[in-house]
């Protein structure tokens, strides 16, 4: 395990460099950090490119383990000190593992198999804010989502806040990025129900049937859905607005759609 | 109007000051940064002590109604210059209004009143992150909760960033912010049933009786709710959990108990 010092270091500003948009484009690569996310990048299949580890930052939770099997992927490893680790983190307090990944992501045509009867699912459309994409895909998870769509995006998946907010979830839910009419293709090849979540809607989401195989559409923070989206919905439905300022963060409101898709199976 | 031109002015140096949690406990003011989150102040009774404005990145939505509104209200106003505005702002598109306000919050015997029949409210114990308790507050507010109560806090409700992530609906949402036992008595005299959320739970959520006067009541992001608060717990219930990773963003999973709560008293 070669020991790095000096900020000056290329690859240190290798790492620096990949929190840019334009370098992950370039690249292909991104930036994992933190045990529980890394953990869940390696069990998911990513491939891991380098490991950067500062052994005095680790809660000891299980790190030995997990460097050992990164290791014998033919992965480098580098040993930072405390100073230079809290230089490289994105983080207020580090837990001493960062790597740089290869990104993956699938297509539509790959996750046409995963279109049982009954699948749900979440199309983002151009949604901004990184910290909200993560947690769109933490929600997608836990409520048993087959996969994630992401329309048009204002914020690529790697960018390191996506990371941190999925805690771990962008390894473990399929996310396909694709343009709009791709999408409303697929889904009439696929017979799925697209669904659009719009204030303009008559019905209650929760007074809607959301059965059979269904695309839960969600628009940006500021503007919601399209009007593409709007106008290729077989099914618009509304969250009820009960106080002043009518609105609800956008993850908050997948999280909403997503657990009423479930309920509705599960009774 | 007086313009400001130094960065090194004491009312410059007063506003960044705010940023610190000591400096808003000591002298009971704290920030809002935005026309909605200022004009929401204005319209739900805060008072305002100091204006600050940057014409030049006003979006022309109603500033200047907004200002005069609050000038007739004996308030200091101040023009700052754009790179002058830029350094007290806590946003990366500022729309040239900032304003110093006096804090307000209310005792639970305030709101003793708001305890009709069927008052449903959330519970945040604890909570760490100032954008988590600003969504908590939002969706308090769009589900129609009579106020929010926040027991033994670990970042206070005036935080810049609770602010910024409640987009004023911290001015329409009534808060109590009191200790954990102080509120278990509460609830006894009112006859206020305590539901916990937690993962030990074995009712699921949507399958569970939230009729009544019901408190619902969310734990911290890393831990969850304290063994006191599941002690005193009269319902427990969960949100169930379908995929890999068995967590939910804390703003999240009250969004669901409030809509969950609403949809039991609407159908």
């Amino acid at each position: 395990m070669e020991t790095l010092t000096s900020s000056q270091n290329p690859k240190i500003k290798r790492i620096l460099s990949l929190r840019k948009k334009r370098e992950r484009d370039q690249t292909n690569l991104f930036l994992i950090e933190g045990y529980r996310e890394l953990l869940s990048a390696v069990d998911n299949g990513f491939s891991i490119k380098s490991l950067f580890v500062c052994p005095e930052f680790f809660l000891k939770t299980n790190e030995k383990a997990l460097v050992d099997k990164i290791q014998k992927k033919t992965c480098d490893i580098y040993k930072l000190p405390e100073y230079l680790f809290e230089k490289i983190s994105y983080r207020d307090r580090p837990d001493g593992l960062l790597a740089i990944a290869k990104q993956e992501s699938l297509s539509l045509e790959k996750i046409k198999d995963l279109c049982k009867e009954g699948v749900y699912f979440v199309v983002a459309e151009s949604i901004e804010k990184p910290g909200n994409l993560g947690t769109i895909l933490r929600s997608s998870d836990a409520a048993g989502a087959a996969f994630l769509v992401v329309c048009d995006p204002c914020t690529d998946i790697f960018n390191p806040n996506v990371v941190r907010a999925s805690v771990g979830t962008l390894f473990t839910v399929p996310v396909v990025v694709c343009d709009k009419n791709e999408f409303f293709s697929f889904c009439k090849k696929e017979k799925i129900t697209i669904c659009a979540a719009t204030p303009a809607a008559k019905k209650i989401f929760t007074q809607t049937d959301l059965s059979g195989k269904i695309a839960l559409c969600m628009g940006t923070e500021q503007y919601g859905l399209s009007d593409q989206f709007l106008q290729k919905a077989d099914l618009l439905v509304k969250i009820p607005m009960m106080g002043k300022a009518d609105s609800l963060n956008v993850a908050s409101a997948t999280t909403l759609m997503l657990y009423e898709t479930l309920r509705q199976r599960q009774g």
